[in-house]
């Protein structure tokens, strides 16, 4: 069975609402972020880098959200949102979600993660680093309300591992003082998936 | 024909390399990085991003390094680097890429491009920055040499489309302070890459 490790809020709820819709049989395994459980060593065994999530298969461990949303759309997805067979159409779902992974959760992080990218004593900076969130997560969410988002989802008609992704990451709206009424189709689109039964049972999982 | 937008020594020398391999046919476009060309109206009405690489196709265009290396493996790559048609492995190969893509290459990023994550007039901030990237860069190679470098390719004993993109972020070792004789494997396969007449041919067209 499959097992996904994942802290409450964080990117893993992507993994978990994929895992949820797809109807595989799964296990999800909440790690204890008030001690920081993605750190000690039982976890760096299972994912060395100390993130979330991973998931474990039984052919062995898979990290990184794009690959593991794209295997779980190969693997188990076929009734809810099978991966495209076309090329050109595959790679524009990756695009998205590379770009979800690479530009718009690192600039979320750079609010309470800041310490990663400078030393964790130089508070001044880490608090510079934080009051440019709120303009960096409006400049994504305009371009992904503008440029990318076809409707009724991101990639158009059709469900596909990109909206649980674009999601989680509009779920952090408020906490990173975004206004959800400046993009009313993102809002449309969390009102959308949060009327989805997988969707609203895994979200109150994590709220637990 | 496709065509490949590039700045010279940037991320976008993955794509260039793996077009070059695939033996597609192709025109690579240099933008002039000295006038920022990447961020003006022209470009921008191509990658709304403005970022490098984009890919023209007949179908539409194509951006983010990890969707342009998957199109490529897909269409043109069958004899180079066929995309593992196992759902696991094709998961694995997109971890590798989407850790180099949200990780390695942000990390590198905070270098010379300290301002998209703090006001660009907050100087102490910008190079507080810039000081630990050495350090997160070395972190990286690190976890690259030591838990996901198989050999003698990344993936193992099958050439990837993880490989020109490793290659381009190894480029970086010596900018960032990085020493590559600190690791070994990784050198060795910058050495394996260079001695690819293909890889040659494209490092020299964007030395030039």
């Amino acid at each position: 069975m499959l097992k996904l490790y994942y802290n409450a809020g964080s990117i893993a709820l992507a993994s978990h609402i994929a895992l949820e819709e797809s109807g595989a049989d799964y296990e999800a395994i909440k790690l204890n972020h008030a001690i920081m459980e993605h750190t000690k060593p039982e976890y760096l065994a299972i994912n060395p880098k100390g993130r979330v999530p991973s998931l474990i298969t039984d052919r062995g461990i898979l990290t990184e959200t794009p690959a593991i949303l794209l295997y779980i759309a190969q693997e188990y997805g076929a009734s809810v949102f099978p991966p495209p067979e076309d090329p050109y159409d595959l790679a524009q779902l990756q695009s998205v979600n590379s770009y979800l992974c690479s530009t718009v959760h690192v600039n979320h992080a750079h609010r309470m993660r800041g310490k990663r990218w400078v030393d964790e004593q130089n508070t001044a900076a880490i608090e510079a680093i934080a009051s440019k969130v709120k303009s960096n997560m409006e400049d994504c969410f305009h371009l992904i309300e503008e440029e990318m988002f076809i409707g009724p989802w991101i990639m158009g008609a059709d469900f596909s591992i990109a909206d649980p992704y674009l999601f989680t990451i509009t779920q952090w709206m408020e906490g990173d003082s975004v206004d959800p009424a400046d993009f009313p189709k993102l809002l449309a689109h969390r009102k959308a998936m949060l009327a989805r039964p997988a969707v609203a049972r895994v979200v109150a999982e994590h709220a637990a």
